[in-house]
């Protein structure tokens, strides 16, 4: 394509002048908390919010109309704004879970996080993952992951660790919109037209085994994301009634069409897109991203 | 690719629910302006924003690290926004503008002047369509736009034009930061390395010929940007001072490996992207654009 996405190893940069998205706050590591569970627990939330802003962002100049396309792309710019600080803050706290680079290299912890680990290194839920589908399929993708990460963000505000407390406050105004978004556009599919609300179904259908993966279990620090299950459905319930549409039944993710790395229940040891299995929709969406980086790995533009 | 860009005709939609850009604004043309010229002049700012709002959005999960990725991100969007505004308000003042859509078609005057119009019927300099390059490309031609915008800008937030004013006061904002950004990062890569600095130059020969067509004047309605090469000149020479750079010559756009649909030099009437002259960059650009909007011309999502 371009100049730059040749893969010649031109190093036509230098290593000064680029922010650190941490710049000036404490990264310390509160006592009694393990450095290597804090970043562990910032890279599953990190790898959520950049995978979904990833898939966000290939709507940019897609959507059906120019205020969807605003609100699709500014939605994208939130999910990576936090991608960007829970990365940087699992790197503060955990340096060894940074992909080691050429010595010598500038390129920041974040971005090595980003664009230098592989698919299976990567801890998102593979609901973020998948490949989008029509205009229905974001929308209902966008509400179970919002529904989630809200109830999860809201309660990590009071995090011990005052770093992650600052991102989860910041981001809960921001998945508030998320949330309202797609619950807003839920309801309007589902009582539009026909068309619009056979649409939506699909989209429940396919997306809805992926569901149960956000509240899979986790141990160590955090707050553990099964403790979140009521007012998660509680607040489905809720929308489910209002539009109408039956909630749908518990199931694992059909894996027809795709090659999981590991299994495919979240029931199964190295089963989940937490713990690196992913579904064969990841390494394009990473290939795509990380290919100018990975181009100029030790140069800086 | 995914469902609904398989061009089928099924609406699935209704039409009721969306906002007006402009709700609540009072959209009365003012005594004295002619609202064909009004209309004009708001859909020649709106596309070249429209249209670099699009390039922008192509770096997506593409610039070299997040910071980047993210600060570009947010620029399209800025711009993507001041589109939408100023095509509403080419709409509200001269309906005759927007393309004629089948009866009871619900798309709003704005998305209908976005996505079903042609390649000769957008207005936007050749500057903001032309294909993009490297990185440096990315800051060359933000650059120049920029620099152009924000001085257009100033001076119309006195427009007679309420409405235009309002939209010029927000864009002041938003374009200082653009220019800002462009400028630091020229700055940086001519003070890099020399294959940072070979880059620059090599893009800015590339884009140079197509800056005058900013300044190209315009009679009728608004402010001439014409009047305003001498603070443009004065901004960019002092950006090449700082940086060491050399202002490139004037000579027309080469147009070497394009297909313009008209003639090639400002001079010539009929021969820029302000009369619908092209380069071949615009129609593929377009496409990608108006792909979803098109396949689904009269229904909402």
């Amino acid at each position: 394509m371009n100049d730059e996405y040749a893969g010649d190893s031109s190093q036509w940069a230098f290593g000064t002048g680029f922010e650190d998205p941490l710049a000036g706050v404490d990264t310390t590591v509160p006592q009694g908390v393990d450095p290597a569970e804090l970043a562990a627990y910032c890279l599953m939330l990190g790898d959520d919010a950049l995978i979904m802003s990833q898939r966000l962002s290939e709507w940019c100049s897609r959507a059906p109309d120019l205020e969807e396309d605003i609100a699709l792309a500014n939605m994208a710019l939130d999910l990576l704004g936090q991608a960007r600080l829970l990365l940087a803050r699992a790197a503060a706290a955990d340096p060894g879970v940074v992909p080691a680079l050429p010595e010598g290299s500038p390129v920041p912890a974040e971005d090595a996080l980003a664009f230098f680990r592989d698919a299976e290194q990567f801890r998102n839920v593979r609901l973020a993952e998948v490949e989008n589908g029509d205009f229905a399929h974001v929308v209902v993708r966008l509400l179970l992951f919002s529904v989630a990460r809200l109830a999860l963000l809201e309660r990590l505000r009071t995090s011990p660790d005052q770093v992650l407390a600052a991102v989860a406050a910041k981001g809960v105004k921001e998945i508030t919109y998320h949330r309202d978004w797609a619950g807003r556009w839920f309801l309007t599919l589902a009582q539009g037209t026909e068309e619009s609300r056979r649409r939506l179904e699909t989209a429940l259908e396919a997306l809805w085994p992926y569901q149960a993966e956000l509240l899979a279990p986790h141990t160590g620090f955090g707050v553990d994301p099964a403790t979140l299950r009521g007012e998660v459905d509680v607040v489905l319930d809720q929308v489910f009634a209002v539009s109408g549409v039956e909630r749908p039944g518990d199931a694992p993710p059909s894996d027809a069409g795709r090659e999981p790395i590991g299994g495919t229940g979240r029931e199964l040891p190295g089963g989940t897109g937490r713990d690196g299995a992913h579904t064969a929709a990841l390494a394009p969406l990473l290939a795509e991203m990380q290919v100018v980086a990975r181009a100029h790995p030790s140069g800086r533009w």
